[in-house]
């Protein structure tokens, strides 16, 4: 029989399982503080119905859907019924709608799945990734002050990843609209483009931008321009700096009030929330999302890696799923794309191969004490630790070389010796070292040692 | 706006989020308890080529496979080049096949992913379901001690997930197939045909196989028919018993005699493995995917429940790969269908709606006091105990009544009198009852109450 190449579709992030590790990882931190601030866990099917999921949305986004049909629906020549989900918010705005009447409002859900588009491949990006999402949905109305709180959740995420310093960055879309209305830029399409070319600053600088705006096709005045780049290079490096920026934008429009008072409260309870005022910033140039953000936008950033980009976005909507429902449902979320997170990091070095998740490898000296091994390894898991037995056999040094390649610390021997005087040796793979204990002593040391290893992994 | 009717497909369980918890914690077991035998966490992408998924496959299980397709694809009018996986045992041997130099034999992987098969719509059928599989992959050769192992994990986890007695029953496929040359039922379509008809003998009785057995279709002999009958209803109570059935089989061709040998290898270190006597047996009875397993096969049932069928299934077999790869990949896996597991288990009221993993609601007296309640919620969160701040205000009895609908068990009043006393009002809905704790205490006091909770859920 010919041989069918084992390979996977370009496009997927599959690991390793030292890596799978290094990932599950970061998914259990995430998903430990999601909880940890109160968020209930949500997971939705991968496929939704096409007319459901692509009610919204058109041009890009339908573009990169990938549909699905049954062997029955394909061979009927039928357009196809389902799709993949893209994100999760629409999964979401679906699923409260659905079961609006059996959910408790404020909803606070945290979900982390994997989305699907089909993106042109291409190094680092993906076909297939995870988002790591919480959003709180109210209904008819929703606090201001929950737009504090998601800070803080990433706050303590990110903490917790160890992944270097970073700061969540804010911005309000009413503030922005505001203050494109008091410069007479009224128009919402306009807006947007100004902020697309604003958006170039980083790349093509002040001078190209300030051109561009005051050319023919924006023809804003000298001034007008020169207003807006200011305005856009605003960012804080406390919270009374953010109220001062804020200050002296001047009085404006209805809407940039408004802005401006949401900014001055987000701010003030994100620090109440003890995220420290090191980790959070204005930044008055973030956009986002423009036809789907209202109020309170996201982005967070690694100080020491600005050319990731967002690593983490979101903000406030006015309306999570007027397309499903005529309850009027409020939200703020914000979601990690893990995925690209993870490789991005890898790629910069600053996650590696795990540890392996197996704590504890049980030699086989003698496979007529198969017994023995058995018995000190089923002591061991009794106690939590995460143990192997070499059921194989074969010679002593090819199973430590085993243990070495799997990334087993541990490795216990129980020769004759050992079992007849009642010790196990304990090799100590990490540090080249090996040294006996007590079979009774056994689980106390090695819960010590594993517990150092936490600390200094 | 016309509304879009917000639902999902059929054939999918989507749980409200105090049932998602409940789901989540089985997973979780699950999943440690695999860790804890040393298996290796793998994950892959819902979507493989279709060539690559279909290799092997055919009839039933072709004509329920999902077809993806990008837009530009399905604009083109091409065929499917992508599908979504209906098993996780065909994305392994994928996996393994591609990273073959990159993995340790004996590999041992878990995975615990949902598969996707377009199955008539029906209850307690499902299209998207998640499988929780662990294998250990061989190179060349595989001892069969692995065969035992797999049911002590199986053992591990439904302890551990106690949804009350179950029996981890065992057979071997060179067993039954020697017993059936020995009687003359030689040809493998026939054995698969004969076998076929004694699954029928618990719906329709001895008689009626006996008789099919003997009659025009199948020409048995009435002694070939009785001794079939006999070796079908093999079921033991202990090891020893198991050995002295085994052993009054007779003796018999060669497979017959690798069989038993191996089947009392395996009963024996299972026992040696820690798993109790009554919880695994001897079934002659099973049979199990004849054109894929070669060795031991083994089913799970609940003892109470039998009517639930198999809970976990799977078994040996020769080679994984040989589609994708010329090296020999003998290996043996074992399946948890947790979906419907999960499905099953809460139909018979066996697992229950869960307690919120939120364990602590502070309300909200008084907003001007937003930052005290922020900053209490900041310690319980950073001593590990997930807490949720009201932060939208309104009644402490509509408060009251959001914690007891969401399933939180304790709730925190700290009004002007508690701030001043420093002190902190608990109220515990679930014992309905509340007590006043000094703030220096809370933290300690609430681990207790939650770790007692713990104990006695």
């Amino acid at each position: 029989m010919a041989l069918t190449p084992a390979r996977t579709m370009p496009g997927v992030l599959e690991l390793l399982p030292l890596d799978q590790i290094a990932f599950q990882r970061m998914l259990d931190t995430i998903r430990r503080n999601y909880e940890r601030f109160g968020f209930l866990p949500v997971e939705t099917p991968v496929m939704e119905f096409s007319e459901v999921l692509l009610t919204k949305t058109g041009g890009e986004t339908e573009r990169q859907v990938y549909f699905v049909q049954s062997t029955g629906s394909l061979e009927q020549g039928e357009k196809p019924e389902l799709a993949l989900r893209f994100d999760l918010t629409v999964p979401l705005a679906r699923y409260v709608a659905e079961h609006e009447h059996d959910l408790s409002f404020p909803f606070r859900r945290y979900q982390m799945q994997r989305v699907y588009r089909g993106e042109r491949a291409q190094r680092g990006r993906f076909r297939e990734f995870y988002q790591c999402d919480i959003d709180v949905i109210g209904k008819d109305g929703l606090s201001v002050r929950y737009d504090a709180e998601l800070p803080a959740v990433i706050y303590s995420v990110f903490r917790e990843l160890n992944i270097g310093a970073f700061t969540i960055q804010l911005n309000n879309r009413k503030l922005m609209r505001g203050f494109f209305e008091s410069l007479g830029v009224s128009d919402a399409e306009q807006q947007t483009l100004v902020l697309r070319e604003v958006d170039k600053l980083d790349k093509r600088g002040a001078d190209y931008v300030r051109e561009t705006l005051t050319g023919a096709s924006f023809g804003l005045a000298a001034d007008v321009a020169e207003k807006i780049l200011a305005f856009v290079q605003v960012r804080s490096s406390s919270v009374r700096e953010a109220f001062e920026q804020l200050d002296a934008l001047g009085a404006g429009p209805e809407s940039m009030e408004q802005g401006r008072a949401e900014l001055k409260e987000v701010l003030g309870l994100i620090r109440d929330f003890g995220v420290p005022e090191s980790h959070f910033a204005l930044n008055l140039s973030i956009a986002r999302g423009l036809d789907y953000y209202t109020g309170t936008v996201y982005e967070t950033t690694l100080n020491d890696y600005p050319q990731i980009g967002s690593i983490c976005s979101g903000g406030r909507y006015e309306n999570l799923a007027g397309q499903y429902t005529k309850s009027r449902l409020p939200g703020v979320g914000i979601s990690i794309g893990l995925t690209r997170l993870y490789w991005q990091l890898r790629e910069a070095g600053l996650v590696s191969t795990a540890r392996s998740t197996v704590d504890v490898l049980v030699t086989q000296m003698d496979e007529s004490r198969m017994a023995d091994y058995l018995a000190v390894a089923s002591e061991l898991r009794g106690a939590g630790i995460a143990t192997e037995v070499v059921l194989e056999g074969g010679k002593l040094a090819r199973q430590f070389k085993y243990a070495d390649r799997a990334g087993i610390r541990f490795v216990l021997v129980l020769g004759e010796d050992e079992l007849a005087k009642g010790v196990v040796t304990v090799k100590d793979m990490r540090r080249e070292d090996q040294f006996e204990v007590a079979r009774a002593e056994l689980i106390k040391t090695l819960r010590v040692e594993l517990a150092q290893a936490e600390i200094a992994p």
